[in-house]
C-alpha cells in the first residue's frame, strides 16, 4: 500500500521523502513494484516536479544502485566534463587534452550518439584502431602516464538510471528536469569524480530549446552535485547553429585536430578554451583569469596536440590521420548545397542539421546500425555571413549515392536566408553558479 | 509511435482529439497498448485534467468497448438513478418504489459495495429469497408488469472502464473527475437509459469532500449526458452525516419499509422524495411542483410500498419481513455507544461510521468476504441534537463478539460533542443544471 500513498502524494504534487523515494526506486529496480506503477510514478513527477531534496535522493538511490568507480589510483583532483549535446559538439577530446597539458588528469567515460547529437565515443571510433573498449587498469595507466583517456562506460554505473531511463523512453517522461538531471547527476557521481563541469547546450539543436529551461536544469544538476559535496559548476551554450564547421564522426575529429593544430578558430574552439579554463579552475588549479591564461597557452604552444596524440596512441589509434587528417577515408559523394536567395544567414533548424547528417549516415537511424565515418556535412557560413545566391552553404558528404536527396531535402529548409543582418549569437549565455 | 506522441501531449496538458483518445482506449482495451503506457496516461490525465470534449470522446470509447443494453421492451421514458456513493445511503429501492407508483417505469441494474459505502444489491440479498441475478426476459417483465425491478449488473457493459479502472486502482488515479465521470456514466449510457439523475454526495462520508469538487464532478457528468442527447440532472447532497438512521444492509432494509410505511421522518425521507421527484421530472410527468405533489402522494398512500413489495415477491423474496421488518435475523450482539459528556451533537466523522459498520460486518474487508446481514449501526442522534453524558448516541449490531471492542474504538471518535448548537445541516447543496 506504501506504492499507492507515494503515487497518491505526487499525483497531488506533495514533497515526498528520502525514504518514500528510496522504497520506489529500489523495490522498482528489484522487480518488486511494477513498470505501470513506476510509469505512473514518472509521470507524477514530469508534471508535478520534485524539490531539490527529492531530486538529490532520487539521485542518490540511482547511484546507490550500483557500483562507485574508485579513481584513488589516479593521482590528483579528477574533473568530469558532461555535455547536453548538441550538433556539431566536439569539445571533449580537445578539452581533455588541453587540461591533461596543464597537469589535470581527466579519465573520462563518454556514451554514444544519442537522437542527432553525436557521441564522443563514435567520433573516436572513425579513428583507425582506436579502442574505447580496454580495462579499468590500462584505463588508469593511460591517464597516469598520458594525462587523459576516453573510453567507454565501465562497470555496473547506477542501474536504477538505465531501468528507469528505458521506461521513461516509452511513457513520454523524458523531459523533466528532475528525471533528466537526476540520471545525469548520478552517472557522474557514480563515475567517481571529484567535481564536474556541466555543459548544458541551448537552443534549437539541444535538448534544452530556451535559457529558461536549460538555466533551471544546470541550477538543479549543480544543487545535486552540492548535495554529494561535489564542486559543480555549469556553463549555458550556444546551439542555435551547430558548434563548428563539421558535423560527422571523421569530419569533426578532422576539426578537432584543426583545433589542437591552432589552424580552426571559431565559436568551437573558444568554447573548447573555456571549459578547459573552468576545469582547470575546478580542478584548483587558480583563478579563473589563470586558468584562462594557462589553456590557451597549452592549446597554442602544441602541447595540448601532443597529449592528444599520445592519448590516440595509447589507445591503439593510427596517429599517421592524426598527423594528417586527409587520411581519413573520405566520402565517396560530396555535393554541395547552395544558397537560393543573396542575403545574410539569418538563423539554423540546427535539429535538421543534425538529423541530415544522420541519414547521410553519419549516426544511427536504428540502434544496430553502423555509422559511416566519412559521411556527415561541412557548413561553409555561420549566423549573419552574407551570401550570394548560389553560394555553396555546405558540403553533403556520404558513402550512399541513395542518401543525398533526403540529405539535401533537410538542408534545404535548415538555414534561412533575409535581407537584415542578423544580431550576433552569444557563445555562452550564463554560468551557473556565476560566482566563478 | 503514436502512444508516444499521445503521452507527450497529456504530459503538457494539450488537447487531445477524438482520434487519440479512441486510439488510447481501443488499442489498451485490445491489448496492444501495455500497462505502463496506460498508467502514464492516467496520470497525466489525473495531474492535466481533461476538456469537455475530451471526456465525452473517453465515456463514447468505453461505451462503444461492449455491449449497449435495448431497454426498448420497456415501455414509457427509462429515467436511471446513479448515487456516488455514502454512508447510509439506501434511497435507490424506495425512489424506484416511489417513481414506479406513479407510472413510470424504473429498471435498475445496481452495484455492490465499494469501500465503506453500501451496495444496493447487498442491502436487497439480505431479504431472504431476494435473488438480483435474474435474466434480461424476467427483469423486463417485472418492470413491465410490477413497474419496477433493481438487478445486478448484466451483460458486458463497458468492458474497456472495467480493465481501466483495475489499473486507476492501483496507480493512484482514481481521484480525477474526468476518469470518475466518464466511468460512471459510460455504464450509465451503456445501460441504455433516456435519461440520468445523478446524487452526487458531499462531505466528509462521500468520495467528493467538497461542495467545489462535486460540483466540478456534477457538472462533467451532466456535461457527457449531453453529449449523448440524454437528459442528465445532478443534485449534490448532503454527506457530512450518515443518512437516516441505520448502517448496515438488512437494518437499512428496515429503515426503507418504515420510510415506505410512513413510519421513519428525516433526512432519508425527504431526499427519496426529492430524488424520486427528479426522475418524474425527467420523465416528463409534470413540472418540478407537479412531480413534487406526485412523488408525496404516492408515499404517503401506500402505493409506493405496494410497489416495493410486489417488486420483492416478484424477485423471489420473502414478503413476510417487508410486511413485518422484526422478522429479519436480528444481531447477537447490540451494544450501546454512550456519550462521554453532555452538549450538542456537532459533527461526525461520517467514513469512520461507515467503517465501524463494516468492521460490525455490515461489509466487506477484503473482496471475497461475506456479509452479516444482522450487523451494523443504528444512530440514536443527529447533528444539533442535544445529548447528556452517559446517552446512547448508537447501538452497534453484530453477529461476532469479538468485532465489538474495533466498531467501539472507530464510532469513540466519530460523534463530537460540544457546547454549542451548531448550524443545521442543509439536505441540498445545489441541483445543477440549476433550471428545473
Amino acid at each position: 500500500m506504501l506504492v499507492y500513498e507515494i503515487l497518491d502524494k505526487k499525483r497531488k504534487a506533495q514533497v515526498l521523502t528520502d525514504e518514500e523515494i528510496s522504497f520506489m526506486v529500489d523495490s522498482y529496480t528489484k522487480g518488486e513494484v511494477p513498470d505501470y506503477q513506476m510509469a505512473a510514478f514518472l509521470m507524477a513527477v514530469a508534471m508535478g516536479g520534485m524539490d531539490d531534496a527529492e531530486t538529490a535522493a532520487l539521485t542518490k538511490c540511482m547511484v546507490k544502485s550500483g557500483e562507485m568507480a574508485d579513481l584513488s589510483s589516479i593521482r590528483g583532483v579528477k574533473v568530469d566534463k558532461h555535455s547536453s549535446g548538441g550538433v556539431g559538439d566536439k569539445t571533449s577530446p580537445v578539452v581533455g587534452a588541453i587540461v591533461a597539458a596543464c597537469g589535470v588528469p581527466v579519465a573520462k567515460m563518454s556514451g554514444r550518439a544519442l537522437g542527432f547529437s553525436g557521441g564522443t565515443l563514435d567520433k573516436l571510433e572513425s579513428i583507425p584502431g582506436y579502442t574505447t573498449t580496454i580495462g579499468k587498469e590500462r584505463f588508469f595507466e593511460i591517464v597516469n602516464s598520458v594525462g587523459v583517456s576516453i573510453i567507454g562506460q565501465t562497470g555496473n554505473l547506477a542501474p536504477a538510471d538505465k531501468k528507469i531511463y528505458a521506461l521513461r523512453d516509452v511513457t513520454a517522461t523524458v523531459e523533466s528536469i528532475p528525471l533528466i538531471a537526476s540520471s545525469i547527476m548520478s552517472k557522474k557521481i557514480a563515475g567517481g569524480a571529484d567535481a564536474v563541469l556541466l555543459d548544458v547546450k541551448v537552443g534549437n539543436g539541444a535538448f534544452m530549446k530556451d535559457e529558461k529551461s536549460a538555466a533551471d536544469l544546470a541550477r538543479c544538476m549543480v544543487a545535486i552535485g552540492k548535495s554529494f559535496g561535489k564542486e559543480t559548476v555549469a556553463l549555458l551554450t550556444q546551439m542555435n547553429q551547430p558548434l563548428g564547421w563539421n558535423v560527422g564522426t571523421a569530419l569533426e575529429i578532422a576539426e578537432m585536430i584543426g583545433i589542437l593544430k591552432n589552424e580552426v578558430h571559431g565559436d568551437v574552439r573558444e568554447l573548447c578554451l573555456l571549459l578547459a579554463a573552468n576545469m582547470l579552475y575546478l580542478a584548483g588549479k587558480g583563478s579563473m583569469e589563470e586558468c584562462d591564461a594557462m589553456a590557451g597557452q597549452a592549446l597554442a604552444d602544441g602541447k595540448a596536440f601532443e597529449k592528444f596524440r599520445a592519448m590516440v596512441q595509447a589507445q591503439g589509434g593510427d596517429v599517421s590521420v592524426v598527423d594528417e587528417p586527409s587520411l581519413f577515408p573520405q566520402a565517396k559523394y560530396i555535393e554541395p548545397c547552395r544558397a537560393r536567395q543573396a542575403g545574410y544567414i539569418q538563423s539554423f533548424q540546427t535539429d535538421q542539421v543534425g538529423m541530415a547528417a544522420l541519414v547521410l549516415g553519419a549516426g544511427r537511424e536504428t540502434k544496430d546500425a553502423s555509422i559511416d565515418h566519412a559521411a556527415g556535412i561541412r557548413l561553409c557560413v555561420k549566423q549573419g555571413d552574407h551570401v550570394e545566391e548560389g553560394s555553396v552553404l555546405a558540403y553533403l558528404h556520404t558513402s550512399d549515392e541513395g542518401r543525398l536527396a533526403r540529405g539535401q531535402a533537410l538542408m534545404k529548409d535548415a538555414i534561412s536566408i533575409g535581407a537584415d543582418k542578423p544580431e550576433p549569437l552569444l557563445l555562452v549565455y550564463k554560468r551557473i553558479p556565476d560566482d566563478g
